[in-house]
């Protein structure tokens, strides 16, 4: 590990990061120690001020663009060089916890601060990004942010999306944008040199391993389907079995086949039905009609195909009486992070004596959209029982101090490449 | 087969027990050719006339009890003598068909026209019962007139019971009751020598076997469960499969250890999923809490015994995850018709040369009551598909005729023993 970098590590301040948790965690506070800090709204302007009100008092440079992805950049050597970045968001699920997203930001800046404390000079400048809209709980689609800023999608897409109330995201946006006036304009898809991104973990790996630092090698890749089984209805005492069409027994057998399909030793294959409905759902009547959704995962793009391809064929020969519809809803092919950030993670986990594991994230985040344009990769820290999305979301100061000093030292590495 | 039996029998008249179905049917008349004859409705009241119109033309006698279970009675050489009975219901479901119910009134009640034109004297009187409140779909619980003339349950018990109206039975059997003014008074549980009940199958094995008659030798046995598992919700994209405690999981596991449990290659054994509530019910979240019934049926008192006590410890061992709480909600025994009986409506059938076959009856039916007080048995003919409790419910003139054939055929016998 370079010695600029290991010095930074360690001026990493876990009390202040705690502490800046704390005061975030006012923002929308709701019950139970929770918050609620919808994207675009008054509680995320208070957010981005609070941010700012820290940036400047070590006059790190802010931009945003026009999407209102905000950028705190502390300057490099090479003023003109493409910046490396790190980041996450600041908005809330509905009922969220004070870690998801908010740490990321909180640990990006708590690394440029370290820097500055460490008196460490980098190459390439270093941002710290807080993405518009990552949950999308009151604005569709989720990862907006990263999404238009990388290209994914034009801003013009999404202007005229409403939230519950009626309200246009322009509005909103509008509204967020004059908050900060004095952050200069930022182009999307400015160039960059790398992305590492800090999160909770918002899974148990880390805390059953008894790891501190989860090195992220990806995002698993996901499928979707809605799966119809049609069938006829009958009077469940006088209709022998082998005369019914039974639209729950056939569910079932597809749904064995599935589960046969997606058994993996290894436990990395996921696989959910969460969601059934059936008709017409009486004690004394064979259903006529089951809807179930079937989510699976991996993170490997091969498996992930393969899965993905055998479930219409397998749902189909599984029902031995009923029809069966198979509609996909939802397709995200893995995402691989690069093996250059991965490594410098690692190195820097390793370097500075933390238990640490590879692991591949279960959830989507913005590092997804950032991998589409830059080496890119993600740091985990573990949250308490796995729980997130949720008031109860808990994790300890330690684990957090610990992510920032990893993500401190990474960035280093990767600014002076 | 005696020879006034047979006589007696060769005087059913198709068309005129036809034409009776359709004169009923249009009483309570729905779109789809179906029936909605509430008990003790308006058009309950004028069913009652319609029959009691037909019966008095042949000089037949009427009594009525204080549930308002209607009998039209054929005198006997020995005026003293218990009485066979034969009957069923007119009540119909909300969305009933032509047949179901007031196929065995309209039958009993051709059976003593074909006698009286048959010039046949008979040893017991004979006597045509419509019960009260078969179906049970304005007041709870079904089989009620049954239920109360055999002792079953008291009178006392049923009569605030209200309709959805908030109408109590009570008031409507008064109404009743006074519409037949000219039938004589009955006592509950007077003495009865036998019973016979003609009715259509309600499933599709005389249909299927091309069978004009079922020889029914009992009603089988049912156990109702609730089975509630209880988990833990999970993300799932980022939860382990080993880690969870994912309750559609084991409830699929515990309907696969409940369908290997009644697998039954003789496909007597009934087994219904037919209802299922999970919740939060949301494609990427694993179930914290899935709630199904479980309908189990069989016509032998052990198997039915057995399988119903296997339920719960089964449900236990198999559900890996998750706490699991069985609710017993209905438990009927099976009930095992007379021998005697079931072998005069199998040699009426024979003397009479219909295609018949002995089978158990799927659904509830008066004559289970009956069974308890003297020796029961029943009828059934064809419908089209095994349709019922349903406008599209079907039945053919010729099987209905049969039907009544072997009725009357056996009515003579046991009415002479």
């Amino acid at each position: 590990m370079r010695e600029d970098a290991r010095d930074a590590a360690l001026r990493v301040n876990e009390e202040r990061l705690w502490l800046r948790h704390a005061e975030m965690a006012k923002i929308g506070a709701i019950p139970g120690n929770g918050v609620n800090r919808a994207a675009l709204s008054r509680e995320d302007i208070a957010a981005r001020k609070l941010l700012l009100s820290w940036a400047v008092q070590r006059s790190f440079t802010v931009s945003i663009d026009a999407i209102g992805n905000l950028f705190v950049r502390r300057a490099g050597s090479e003023a003109n060089a493409a910046p490396v970045m790190t980041g996450s968001h600041m908005d809330s699920q509905p009922r969220g916890g004070r870690f998801d997203g908010i740490y990321g930001v909180l640990a990006g800046l708590e690394a440029l601060e370290a820097m500055n404390e460490a008196g460490v000079t980098t190459r390439r400048p270093i941002e710290v990004v807080a993405w518009t809209n990552e949950e999308g709980g009151r604005f569709a689609p989720c990862t907006m942010g990263s999404m238009v800023f990388t290209g994914a999608r034009p801003l013009a897409d999404v202007l005229d999306v409403t939230d519950n109330e009626g309200i246009k995201l322009r509005d909103a946006l509008a509204e967020t944008l004059a908050a900060t006036p004095l952050a200069t304009k930022r182009e999307f898809n400015s160039p960059v040199a790398g992305y590492i991104e800090a999160h909770i973990e918002q899974g148990p790996l880390l805390e059953n391993a008894g790891k501190t630092v989860g090195v992220v090698t990806g995002i698993q890749g996901l499928r979707w389907f809605n799966i119809e089984v049609s069938g006829k209805t009958d009077h469940a005492g006088t209709t022998p079995l082998a005369l019914r069409k039974d639209a729950m027994r056939d569910a079932v057998a597809i749904i064995n086949a599935l589960t046969e399909l997606t058994d993996d030793p290894a436990d990395v294959t996921r696989f959910t039905v969460g969601r059934m409905l059936v008709t017409p759902n009486s004690p004394n009547s064979v259903a006529s009609h089951v809807l179930f959704s079937v989510d699976v995962r991996h993170p490997d793009p091969q498996t992930i195909k393969r899965l993905g391809e055998a479930v219409e064929p397998l749902a189909r020969k599984a029902a031995k009486h009923c029809d069966v519809k198979v509609t996909p809803t939802l397709r995200d092919d893995p995402c691989v992070f690069d093996a250059d950030v991965t490594n410098a993670v690692e190195a820097a986990a390793k370097g500075l004596e933390l238990t640490h594991m590879r692991l591949s994230s279960g959830a989507s985040h913005d590092a997804m959209y950032m991998a589409r344009v830059c080496p890119t990769g993600m740091i985990f820290v573990p949250c308490e029982k796995g729980v997130s999305h949720n008031e109860a979301e808990n994790a300890t100061s330690a684990d957090l101090a610990a992510g920032a000093r990893v993500l401190t030292a990474a960035l280093v590495e990767l600014a002076n490449r």
